[in-house]
């Protein structure tokens, strides 16, 4: 009993770890402890991002002899050569006697760690802290298991819907804070997907940008979705970090092209016909909603048809948090069961 | 500077007595302390409603002898025979020595209970604690000087501000709390707006229930606005209160004749065409904006068109608070300086 708590300790420690790691990229925020027989933790590592050392591979670097040794670490050891080689193999050649994990990979490539170990005479130990890992790694887990990112609809409009004025005009619905946090989820975010007819419209930058006016060291993709071409002069050409045009309306394949490409998180950041698709699809799985106190009227609406015609069709949202951001709100909601 | 300080203690009891009194009716909320000669609190009283004494005869009916009292009252005693005789009246027949109050009396008819105490020899304080009792009866002072009630908007939206689905179908968008919320509102208020269409549509009961679906004692008079008349068999012509149809969509009309019944808080409880209107032209005081967490789509708005053009003509609001009942969310605010 004595060991299995000090394993949970050491996955708690290893979540900690984990947290430490960038939440973009395709890889898994992944954090390991290595114990001696004692119990005691003789070395620690996590995963600093894409192409850098796995967990294990970083906690093994900190020991000169790890012969002997337990690892306890967050997700199941890879058992694929990606741009690192695989874990198990680290794992096995460096002598590790046992290796205890919360979750198992759902990787279809990278999925068979534990097995591998286990052939090889290590111990394995699966689903230490299993849930508190599970709820930590929900949105890469998601992402992993359904083949597409997780999307995060995100929209600002006034208390009653309005996205813009009747003549279009739409800045400083939000103030300062609003739009600043909107910047730090670009910057959590793998990609931001946008339609052809808001680029077109408003020529929007889509960087993610510091308080300052300065570019955040992580920036998102902008994905552009539909058919129009980007204008040669657009700011969008000029992003940090590229740009993708995907040329279809096709949300499915979009998602579908952005998961291939290791992309886990996606923020949508309209227009309304965009996020409206992705709504009526059911592809939204979280909503940002930025309420400004004001109203505007009119038909220039945050969210257009969903093709809903009588209530018990609505989509029902549980609200997961209400902040204050300056004058304005974020409503932040996921879909409930089967919405 | 020990008397100042007793004056301000006194009010302050005083206030808290005025808040026992019910909200509705025509009459303020006042509180009364009378006090010896040496601070002593010998007797409280507070207004219990329309056609029942105000506060400092409440008060003066519970001391057998006020000669030499200091009266301390939330407002100016009145100057006025209404259904009860003037309090100034009444404090100079009990040989009241000094009368302390807070804020002086608006209305056209009762003021001047300062000068016709002085006249008689009584010595009057002004403005003890002013602020505060202000901020206390900021409705009723604001209807009460502008010659019209105090007109709150309510309704109830989707997180996309559609107030029903498409084939018109309203009912449960909000849940079990946020509309026993909507009773208590109801309840607290003189009468409810609502707008010919509404009634022809939806029969609603306007009835202010409690949570076992009881008449709470206070109900609020229907006002129906527009020109359609309410048909025989509608809910609302079984209302407590009764029904006043205006015949008109005149809303500074409506108003006006509210005010000369009394009435100092509206309810507006919609259809949007109704809320709009009173938005558009400038008579909302303050909003109680029910969220759902859903999306609906479509064009059941639950705000139509404001006559807005451009984002530098939005009327723009102060967020109040924001409550989260049961599964949805009560946004409450307040136009902004000039909105």
């Amino acid at each position: 009993m004595a060991e299995t708590v000090s394993y949970d300790a050491a996955m708690r420690r290893a979540l900690d770890l984990a947290a430490r790691g960038p939440v973009t990229g395709g890889n898994p925020q992944v954090g390991c402890v290595l114990l001696d027989a004692s119990g005691t933790v003789v070395a620690e590592g996590w995963h600093h991002g894409a192409g850098t050392a796995h967990a294990e591979v970083d906690a093994l670097s900190r020991v000169a002899d790890a012969r002997g040794l337990t690892a306890v670490v967050t997700l199941e050891p890879c058992n694929h050569t990606g741009r690192t080689g695989p874990c198990s193999e680290a794992l096995i050649a460096a002598g590790v006697e046992r290796v205890v994990y919360a979750v198992s990979d759902p990787g279809h490539e990278s999925a068979g760690g534990a097995e591998r170990l286990r052939s090889a005479g290590v111990e394995v130990i699966p689903g230490v802290l299993a849930d508190e890992v599970t709820a930590f790694l929900h949105i890469w887990l998601t992402a992993v298991a359904r083949h597409r990112p997780w999307v995060t609809v995100k929209w600002a409009s006034t208390l009653d819907g309005r996205a813009a004025a009747a003549d279009g005009t739409s800045r400083w619905i939000t103030g300062t804070a609003a739009r600043q946090r909107v910047h730090e989820q670009r910057a959590a975010s793998d990609a931001i997907l946008v339609g052809s007819g808001t680029v077109l419209a408003d020529d929007p930058a889509l960087t993610a940008r510091g308080d300052g006016g300065e570019l955040l060291p992580h920036q998102p993709l902008p994905v552009v979705v539909g058919e129009r071409a980007v204008p040669a002069d657009a700011a969008l050409r000029h992003h940090p970090a590229g740009l993708l045009e995907t040329g279809t309306r096709d949300l499915e394949r979009v998602l579908a092209a952005l998961d291939v490409r290791g992309i886990r998180r996606v923020y949508v950041e309209g227009g309304p016909t965009l996020a409206s698709a992705i709504v009526a699809a059911g592809l939204a799985d979280e909503y940002a909603v930025y309420l400004a106190p004001a109203l505007l009227g009119g038909d220039r609406l945050a969210i257009g048809e969903l093709g809903i015609t009588t209530m018990a069709e609505a989509r029902r949202l549980v609200i997961t948090g209400v902040e204050q951001l300056g004058d304005d709100l974020l409503v932040t909601a996921r879909p409930t069961e089967g919405n």
